[in-house]
């Protein structure tokens, strides 16, 4: 499927490249490779589950439309897959997120409908709008289409490192629901068998360490707040955990203060601008060495969709 | 010549993709296409000529050393290429310039002589090192090879620029003493002839666009000031002009607020981090529309190697 899904997205989505700096290398005490889907479409490598699972559709049922819950990443990922291939698209997001994801949802086509997060069920108005106009819904993480999609990023490491002759590497990847980290397992696992994909999150939000210890799922306490926005999911995945405990390390958590530092260096180093919730890999890299067995650590950055005012706040860590 | 180091540079250099995001064609008002060279190894294009140069010389001459007079991204590029032709390398630098920046040097294996600008002669110190331990020195653009592995950026463009069929496009340069920008316009010049070549430069320092006005070199008033440290040279070169005026447009120039908004829009929309001198051209992309004719605009970032605090102002932009 992932194979399947590459051959979809071949000419519409970014291949990214690694990346590297002696400086990285110096600060991590290895080789860091660094795979900056900051610079996919959207900013985002949610845009590879988006078309993944829309050119997947049959072309009826996607000519009548698409449906995504999300005020992020997702959102935007669906709505540019949807808009370039001429189908209609909805995103249900709650009327207080920010008026920049608001208009830039719209910007890519989509016709976004707003709800109230105190008084409305997302979820009912979701599936009335959705059943009114026969659109079909896209989830962010615990859908095939998409796992396959984001797998398209782990077949690119795998054939970069694969080049490179790396095997003895850790793979880190910025975790939410798992469909990132699950896709660059499956792929890797069938083309780089030799490297290890480790999931990375927030601290308080480190549920698929935790389900990942102990062998079963586990949610997140509620009430936890975290600036990595992107990724703060209360628990995996139905369809991604069961790929994380086959075939995944140890999960890693970062605190905030880390993520902060390796938005700095990403910045400094890389000239990349990456998100809270996207650089929490370069940030295990960065401040957990000890955490890492690899002769060499590659590292996904997941996304740049960040607020200037959290940016300024990064750059502040530097001397 | 730029064939030629192409093919030195093969392996070594990073080849940068165009990047595109609907949000800039929308404010330029044509399709505009970014060569993020920021992302080069050392976060500029000067990596290429650097390499270029180094890698030409016989390798007797080559294994003495080779010098190189600069506080910015030339020394870095100069370093870390002969660094990786293992080398020995002297950069001579102001004792004022700014610390990262001559840490960054060292830390890339040159040998770094400070020299005070006040009471020191910089090019009788260079010249008496470079005779005494038989260092060849690479200027920053006045020298053919380095024109050529400048150049090597538009035989890029020249290929992804075909592959997209574009023909009526301008392609904006940002221009200091005219290496990458003549690099760009002999490469295009053969490769896709239909594209024309602009100098972008900041206000204050326009000295390409009023030579190329006057068709002969004009120099800048002295005591003028700049954000655009990168680009901030004198007079075009003796070497860089005569190419300049034979294959180019009109000269652009840019405001230090347009700079300042191009960064911003560049870190929003790309999610890449771009330092003033290296914006410029952005910044006539998005500022200046009705200056350009091309249906299309492809817009070089030549570096990315920006204080924090002057980054953070650009972001202080964005409402």
């Amino acid at each position: 499927m992932i194979r399947a899904a590459a051959a979809r997205l071949d000419g519409h989505v970014r291949p990214t490249p690694l990346l590297t700096s002696p400086f990285l290398d110096e600060i991590a005490g290895r080789r860091v490779f660094v795979k900056p889907e900051c610079l996919q479409h959207t900013g985002s490598f949610k845009f590879r589950g988006g078309w993944s699972a829309i050119s997947a559709l049959d072309p009826a049922t996607r000519a009548r439309g698409v449906i995504a819950f999300s005020s992020g990443n997702h959102a935007q990922g669906v709505a540019l897959a949807a808009q370039r291939h001429g189908v209609p698209c909805v995103i249900i997001m709650p009327a207080d997120a920010p008026q920049l994801k608001i208009a830039n949802t719209r910007a890519l086509g989509a016709e976004v409908i707003l709800y109230d997060r105190a008084t409305d069920d997302r979820d009912a108005l979701g599936a009335a709008v959705a059943e009114q106009r026969g659109l079909t819904l896209i989830k962010p993480f615990d859908d095939p289409q998409v796992i396959a999609g984001q797998g398209t990023t782990g077949l690119e490491i795998a054939c970069d490192a694969n080049a490179l002759g790396l095997r003895n590497a850790d793979i880190l990847v910025c975790c939410g629901g798992g469909g990132l980290s699950s896709g660059i397992a499956l792929a890797c696992a069938a083309e780089a068998p030799t490297l290890r994909v480790r999931t990375v999150e927030p601290e308080g939000f480190d549920d698929v360490k935790r389900s990942l210890a102990a062998g079963e799922i586990r949610s997140n306490p509620p009430g936890a707040a975290s600036i990595c926005d992107a990724i703060v999911t209360p628990r995996p995945g139905d369809l991604t955990f069961p790929i994380l405990k086959r075939l995944c390390g140890p999960g890693l958590s970062v605190t905030e203060a880390e993520v902060l530092r390796a938005m700095a260096q990403a910045f400094l180093r890389l000239k990349l601008v990456v998100e809270p919730g996207g650089a929490v890999a370069l940030a295990a890299a960065l401040s957990r060495p000890g955490e890492i067995t690899g002769d060499a650590v590659i590292v996904t950055l997941s996304g740049g969709n960040v607020d200037p005012a959290v940016f300024a706040r990064a750059l502040s860590t530097l001397p």
